[in-house]
């Protein structure tokens, strides 16, 4: 556990045993398990395993991101919401990581879906609700013009995650990644498909914004 | 002359005198000059030079780039209107440079500057005016998000032309040149800060658009 | 649907049942499903389906694209020809789908294959076909060096397609790529194998032509 | 003006009496002026000029970058401090960025010079005060090492400035840059020398602390 | 034999025969044989083998590494230690290689694992120890972080190893790279995962001070 | 003298004087000196220093190259023709490296200029020409198509030289370079700008058919 | 048929019924099949094809490269010699292509393996035999020094090739191709595992070579 | 200083007054000042204002580094011996840097200028003088291939250091440092012209060995 957040199992190219045996670890060390980019196969091993070794532990799965909640796990609760967008469905599994961190933190998580600037009433649509956010993750691939269009809509601090998607010249994130860090608003970056960071940078910020708002609003 | 769009003189790099020369040579066998990147100092050379040795020339400035018309110079007229749009100030001069060669070639030129998705109102804006081009060109540095947008506005063929502005990783144009071919709208690019090519491009559709509609109307 | 361009399925890296229930939502929803880089388990499995649940839909294969038309699919019909050109049997695929996309949107398509400049005479005996055309697409791969020659030798728009072939130092079409940036004529140009998006552009300015020539020559 | 950050103005490559006219008018519609990048030269002309045309009106210098404030500017103060670090001295004038866009917002900026991790006693000798901030910036250019470093050893949310020192492969920040989206802990990145960016990302944050706390701890 | 160090048989992509049988030549001719990069698979041929054809023959097995020792194998043994340092978990393998090249040459090894720059508090546990070697390897992925802090700590040589961690941007260890190319302390470096060069160039080093210290002090 | 070739002395970045002093000792120690990318101001202190101290010197301007022969020096002379191609004007100056080496050799050499492939006529017009060259050094920029079309047209060696015009990606030399790589003709190339090179291989060809002619055509 | 070169059969990525098919219609209709980069199985598959189909075909293995001779194949012989040379074992299947074209033309070949400069006495005992040839091709992968160090051996043209070997940065050939692109002796180069490039325009060296010594050594 | 190495003023960039300000500040504080990269002119206003600053402290150049002795200055003696290598002149400066670090440290440098593999037999020669040292540092730009063959005749240590010569692909050192670490034998690199940082690696080792020899001969 670095800086308050907890490590997670990254599923891709580990067998389905060795998920769980990391994942029975994490239980017992810290009440819970994260796991991200997991398969069906993976998935199901977890839970027909954990249903005889830990009958009383939750799984929540956010897309290809799974959480395993053990029976004395104590959820915290923060006072401030992380709004999550992404510009399509390739953007889903990454934006998933983010969620799972925002959420184990306390953080309540708005997800907005597919909202890509090729269709820009489809964004203009969403403008209120992202201005509600605390503050917001962004991801998209491509040519990554989401997080600059958001970011210019709200005032509130955007991370943007730029997706490997695309192919061809900037394919995989990286024509991405540099507009996100050529882009002519303000907006603070992670690398390419880095959605668990993007969630721990802003649940740093959650946090940092539920302790103002619980410490009385002084310091 | 290739594909009927006038040579054009690259002033950058060039002596005044050698600029004028080259201007003169042009105005000789074509009637006419086309010249980019001009410096004020190579302007007012221009200026002086010609108001002697060709009085009865015409000298049209468009920001850095200059068409000298001579006396029998006759200008030809498209039934078509190429729309320029460029994202900030510093997108001005490649758009200049499109601009000279759509006018020269006879097209209705629309100017719409500053327009970039930073302030995405004052694109919104203009969309009527967007949609009534018969083709776009689209300028844009940093991260080149502007001609993605406008595209997924309009229904005409837009051309993207990426400017070599931003500075760190994907500055000078590199960035908004894989986001433009990472798009995920339709559109079609040119090299980073290509004006030229972007509007004999944008002339060849003009008149393409011209022929049909003065042919009339069949083949 | 963006633009007026249908969206495509793209098969590489789908099952084939996922391919179908694709197709056939695309079927439902537009009268027609396109699909882009299938297999020919793919595509037997696309015939056997709709053999059953839609007898009445038709199937057009163009190399690795394939069309499949509801019965109650209009097809329009733009009075405007797309000239699609290759340099070698590895740019079909890449051709294939820039045709599939012209065709659904009506234009005439006259494909041109196998003029890469290895073999110059292949490329001059067509030019008379080429100069023909209302606008082309070419796809060429390695060195990518057909689009400008054809280029050179044409007045109309041409649209230039790197395809990700060669090895080694600029292979994967990043060659083909960044010479046709460079080119000395005058093109625009799309991503590596993006003819999808060389095709959809291609139809927009073939829809203007159309427009320009059957709104009886005025506007 | 976007997201409540003023406008800079960017001094290098601009002419003195450029900068002068660009600071006046700043002056005129927003009540003070920042400009960054500012030579000797650039500043002792501001200071002749404005001793006449603007007498009240205060020059504050940050290494180089410089806010001038009119009389009727109304200095906003926000309960927030953003802690502002640098590995070395070159570091210093992107750190100037950071500083004047924060102190412009009203945050209280704390900076800590010099602590690059070559010398890591320096670093850990400074642990208290970087944990006393709400939010860090830590510019590093070479290897990028520190903000890494720094992240590992608070709470609060770090963003990192890759800075454009080092020669040789990976100079010019590039290294920094890749170093830092690899970071093993958690920060979010501007891009390389845009220190104005952070210093906005950090009022960004700052401003939402402050919110919480003055709002009187609840929403 | 290049340097007198021992060539070695690269495991991956060989099959399990083949490396049996590269191992046995290699025990004929150097009586030993060195094998890294070696699966499960490929070890157990080894053994069942070598339990037949070398019965007197011993395997040792550093992780991905194998040493296998013929009966006349005289181990030679140098008065000087190298410390291998690790930053995490993955860097194993490649430490391991750098390992089983100094062991064969006789130098005494201390092996450090997972003293990563994110929990730095494990870094500085280790100072004595890695101060007590005469020469440092330093393996790190990411980032690469670990061998600037750890030759900012010790006066001895080291030489840093770049491992293939990480992805996105900078990922496949080329992050590691530049930044150890551009680490602001003194140290060499060898290629991303090149821990067979490490580990030999360390055994240089090695032998130049045993030599030293065993050649009664003077030349 | 490296393979029989002489040193050339690379004027760019020197001083009038050092040109003028490495040409002395080339000429005192050869008999002749090779100048390459020499300035105007270089050029004529070479004229005016030897028209006092060599004053028998004959001194040969091949563009940007320069050739000082001393009064001993004994041209020699091959039975064999080296055809030298440029696209266009920016080519020339590495032609001329490339012809001053091959006509030192005593090589017949037949300069073709200005033969790009924007305007195909041009190099169709000159086949003959270029098939009665025993080999062929073929320059060209930008795209860097030319080399591949002569190639396709002769059946001799085609030596490319890659150019570094061009701006925007693939400029300075990269895409011809890229794209010579690629070329699905047969040639082979040497680096960007290096005429030098070029004539030097070109001369161990004719050398090579020289000695072959000569020697009265055996073994 | 370019340049009088046959065009190969590149079997990776092909079927053996493919290979086969392929290597069918070459040889009707050139008398001979050349196929590159062939497997077991398709080389088994060939044999045992063409055992029956065409019992008096001969088959030619060189490494990976096969050559399958029709009866009616009428061997042409040219009198010139091409050395072909490797670096290490790993380059063998690039210098394998390189020498299938050679002898096809009828080249005498002296292949010359295993001599790269890491045990430089190894390569300086080849000196005279590296002399005797009329022109050489040098293939070598990792850092590419061979071919280098050849040339400055030898008088004759060099044509180096860069192979695909080598792991990290640099790996895959590339530094290799830049090293021999920088090599401060005279060589061209090819594209990396280009062999059969290389072997083509050693041939129309040897080919101009051969047509000099039997044209009675005039022209 | 850092690791017992002082630090270095790299005068490039800096005015002849700020560098004399800098060696005053390091001859105070460490008793000597070592310069590198100094010009003619930064060089003189050093050898005047110390004739009348600093009276009896002594100047030494080592081409264009320079070190500055202080009256207190106690140098130190290591009994140990680096050897320092170039391949051609443009080495030179870079090898300078090296030496000044070496030689301030007390070693013994042998330094042998100009022995590149261009001219094989000049490496050769020197094979005696090279085994003597105790560790080497060879320097080479373009294609960099004289460190790989000196470490393949020495069984010391080699520190290899690219150079930033040669133009077009690979130039500006790249080729060199991505050959050296794709080395076919032993050896560790440091950053492209970081002659500073092999210098003080070399002293490191050299040290050790120091410290091995009159320490008797044990631990
Ligand atoms: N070959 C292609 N090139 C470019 N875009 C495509 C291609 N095939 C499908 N598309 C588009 O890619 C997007 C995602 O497609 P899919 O992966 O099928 O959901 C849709 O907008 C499709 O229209
Ligand atoms: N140092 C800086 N880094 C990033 N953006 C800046 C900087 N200085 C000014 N800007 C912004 O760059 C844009 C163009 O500035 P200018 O070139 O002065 O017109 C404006 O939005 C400024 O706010
Ligand atoms: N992990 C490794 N890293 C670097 N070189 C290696 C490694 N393993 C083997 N080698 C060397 O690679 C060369 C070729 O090995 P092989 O592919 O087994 O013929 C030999 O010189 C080996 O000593
Ligand atoms: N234009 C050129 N291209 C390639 N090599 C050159 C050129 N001009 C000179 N040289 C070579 O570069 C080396 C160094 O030249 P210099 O910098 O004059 O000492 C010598 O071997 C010259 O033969
Ligand atoms: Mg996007
Ligand atoms: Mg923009
Ligand atoms: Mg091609
Ligand atoms: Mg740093
Ligand atoms: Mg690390
Ligand atoms: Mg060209
Ligand atoms: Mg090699
Ligand atoms: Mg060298």
């Amino acid at each position: 556990q670095r800086r308050g957040i907890p490590e997670a199992i990254y599923a891709e190219g580990k067998s389905a045993p060795q998920v769980v045996a990391l994942a029975e670890t994490a239980l017992e060390t810290t009440d819970r398990a994260l796991i991200t980019r997991i398969s069906d196969e993976q998935f199901e091993a977890l839970e027909s395993t954990f249903a005889d070794s830990a009958p009383d532990a939750t799984l929540e799965r956010y897309g290809s991101t799974v959480r395993v909640l053990g029976a004395e796990f104590e959820q915290p609760s923060l006072e401030a919401t992380v709004g999550i967008v992404t510009a399509g469905t390739v953007d889903g599994p990454v934006a998933d990581e983010a969620q799972v961190v925002c959420t184990d933190a306390g953080a309540t998580v708005d997800r907005v879906d597919d909202i890509g600037v090729a269709a820009l009433n489809r964004t203009l649509d969403q403008v209120d609700r992202l201005r509600d956010a605390d503050t917001l993750i962004v991801a998209a691939g491509r040519e990554g013009a989401l997080p600059t269009v958001v970011a210019g809509l709200v005032d509130t601090p955007v991370i943007a995650v730029p997706v490997s998607s695309g192919y061809g010249h900037g394919g995989d994130g990286e024509a991405a990644l540099a507009g996100l860090l050529q882009s002519c608003t303000v907006l603070s970056v992670v690398n390419i498909d880095a959605g668990f960071v993007a969630g721990a940078q802003a649940t740093l910020i959650a946090r940092a914004i539920d302790a103002a708002r619980t410490d009385d609003g002084s310091r």
